[in-house]
């Protein structure tokens, strides 16, 4: 077996075997195999797909391509929950913590912001003090002493995936089923879980545009996790308007923190009372869907919640200060606030152009090195559908730059639309599939 | 612009612009896009083709990419040939000559043996003394006396090709249409040349492995040599079989050499002296086809082709007596005869596997770095359609080392296919196309 051969089946459309998957990855990670033979097979993937079977066979090898994480000392079941990632998408911040008020333990592995989209580990570092990079000992103690712990990727946990991934980043082969789904679980089928919750979002602030894609993402993920034996719940939500109001990662920590205090922007309870509610059941800790829910809504009504967060904050070396006085966290210099000009009702409010805004502000990453402002980013008013008079604030945007201000205004200018009548309104989540 | 824009128009089956394909070549070659990222590229050409336009400028900034061989002050046409590379084929070794002797001068780039099929410049070095590199000054020199310079492909000619090529050899991204047409291109039209003979040969030994995608390269060479101003006549030709009888480098020169003197395998014939006749047509000495075959056919029987032979062994260093005492020679130690053990017409003459079996011999190469052994090959008595008795010679195998032997064997028993009755003759050439 020749590294060609293995590029060549698949430029021909054949399906590969588990041992030339294997063969492949291993090569690569053995140097045997170049990286530009690497790309051209991945770029043979994007274009002519792959099986499920071959998703599943790329997904374990890369999943075995580091330590698997040993949480068997953790009491329980081990549940993770993932998003592919959208703009203002906070629900990381919120269910960790109430997963583990209802006794779910969740080891999640978050990323970095990059693109027009954040991060969950750059939300948390604005918490002063807060480290996401506890060692492999520690990940474990935080576990069960705090329930969650939300932590950045290690070297050690499927190395493949971080070597392929930069390879898919500048060969534009990110966008592939098959490899997003390679991606995404094995990382977290190396957490050691039991189950996990996956969030796919689709529409303009999301990496899969249209519901056919999300939905055959969907459709890929529960098929490989059900042949993994991971229990799998997967929903697929809306990303055409930011989730919540807050963009921008210390102005999303407060309203996490506004969220646990009983403070309710809809749609973002909507989805991580949702999120929490699967990630309950799955644990075990309720037997129906309602009771889980039931569940979640009074840990979030009683405290427990916030509680949760304040453990894990503190455990991780963060100011858990910060959960009931959130003006410990930083803040911009300044307040622009976006007007509208016209009457009418809000039938567009881009997620995607407002995450491109608050990148522009400081907030996030164009190359991997960029320093991220974490006090800047928009604070929105107003949501599709909303009713809106001439001079009514549409967004607030928290910022330290001019220059970087006036560029983001650009990009905030198209991203509303105001029309006589309100456009049908979307439903926040679209599908759930389980495995 | 950047390398991941360029790779994602082409991705998603868009057509580049001139500009875009001269920013990534010229990116490659200056080391600001890496080589994974130019696989990536190459692999979405393959899938998703290229128009002609795209392969025009490809072959263009490919050319550009290094010198332009200046004959100005060599007088009248030049005009090469160049082959898409067979079994057995050893055209170049007579159409140089015969051209020549028409008053066409050839300035030939030639390739190494690679795989199953043999090179110009393996088979010209079995010749004592020959030097395939002359240097620039000598090129001008011997072609103006000798009337052809036969060699290899320079560091200065067309060096985005030698890089490109190296990655598409282990990249599984060969044989694409496009790129066999830059690749191709690129270096013919750097010889500074008025106009091209091209062969491009369909079936088992070829590249091509049948002829809608032979004519597909055809068509594609046509355009962009008529876009390129080149005069261009490209011949469809068979490679089934072997062309004539000899596979392997000092054999193939005997027969050559034979040739010249008069002695004529009948498709090595037909096909030589239809290209060169399409040479010296395009080179002006010619008004008609059949005047030009006349022509060709006189410098032949009247000895002008083998004295040009002489002139161009002689000026690049080597042993011209060769031509008149082929012994001279690089000769194998011993001869193993390949009978026929059953009576009927030869239905298969495999080339591919008669090419690959030369290689186990040691005339050809597996990695870049073999050295080649220039006494061993083939002779093939007995061709498609001849008629056979039991014990027959069908092939000799002259040999030097007998692992290599017993592997050339294996490779040679299922070449051959005798049956009762004679299967369809095919065309030796299939078509002509003129640009």
């Amino acid at each position: 077996m020749t590294a060609r051969e293995v590029i060549q089946k698949k430029r021909d459309r054949g399906e590969l075997t588990a041992d030339e998957i294997a063969f492949f990855i291993r090569g690569y990670l053995s140097s045997e195999i170049a990286d530009y033979q690497v790309s051209a097979w991945l770029m043979a993937i994007y274009l002519n797909g792959m099986t499920s079977q071959e998703t599943l066979a790329l997904t374990r090898v890369m999943r075995n391509s580091g330590k698997i994480l040993d949480l068997s000392s953790v009491a329980g079941k081990k549940i993770d929950k993932h998003s592919t990632g959208g703009v203002g998408d906070k629900t990381s911040l919120v269910v960790a913590p109430v997963a583990a008020a209802c006794g779910v333990a969740d080891p999640m592995i978050a990323g970095r912001a990059l693109g027009h989209t954040g991060g969950t580990l750059d939300k948390l570092e604005s918490i002063p003090g807060f480290n996401p990079r506890p060692s492999p000992g520690q990940i474990v103690k935080i576990l069960k002493n705090a329930g969650a712990v939300l932590m950045g990727q290690t070297k050690d946990l499927a190395p493949a995936d971080r070597r392929i991934y930069a390879l898919r980043d500048v060969t534009a082969t990110v966008e592939s089923i098959p490899l997003i789904t390679a991606s995404i679980l094995s990382k977290k089928l190396a957490e050691g879980i039991d189950g996990l919750v996956m969030d796919v979002k689709a529409g303009s602030g999301a990496f899969m545009p249209n519901l056919r894609m999300a939905s055959a993402l969907a459709r890929s993920i529960v098929d490989v996790c059900r042949s993994m034996k991971t229990k799998t719940v997967v929903l697929i939500t809306d990303m055409e308007q930011p989730l919540g109001r807050a963009v921008g990662n210390a102005l999303e920590i407060r309203e996490c923190i506004d969220f646990l205090h009983g403070k309710t922007p809809d749609d973002l309870e909507t989805l991580s009372m949702a999120l929490a509610a699967h990630m309950v059941r799955l644990g075990g800790r309720a037997k129906s869907l309602e009771a889980a829910s039931r569940l979640a809504y009074e840990e979030v009504s009683k405290g427990g919640a916030a509680k949760k967060f304040r453990e894990i904050i503190r455990a991780q070396g963060g100011n858990d200060g910060v959960v009931d006085d959130p003006d410990l966290l930083p803040k911009a210099a300044h307040i622009h606030v976006f007007r509208a000009t016209v009457e009418g009702f809000v039938t567009r409010c881009d997620a995607k152009l407002l995450g491109l805004a608050c990148n522009a502000l400081g907030a996030g990453r164009n190359r991997v090195d960029d320093v991220i402002d974490p006090a800047v980013g928009l604070y929105v008013e107003k949501k599709l559908g909303d009713r809106v008079r001439r001079g009514d604030v549409l967004c607030q945007v928290h910022w330290n730059d001019q220059k970087r201000l006036r560029k983001a205004i650009t990009l905030i200018e198209p991203a509303f639309e105001i029309q006589s009548r309100p456009a049908p309104s979307r439903p926040l989540i679209h599908a759930v599939l389980e495995g």
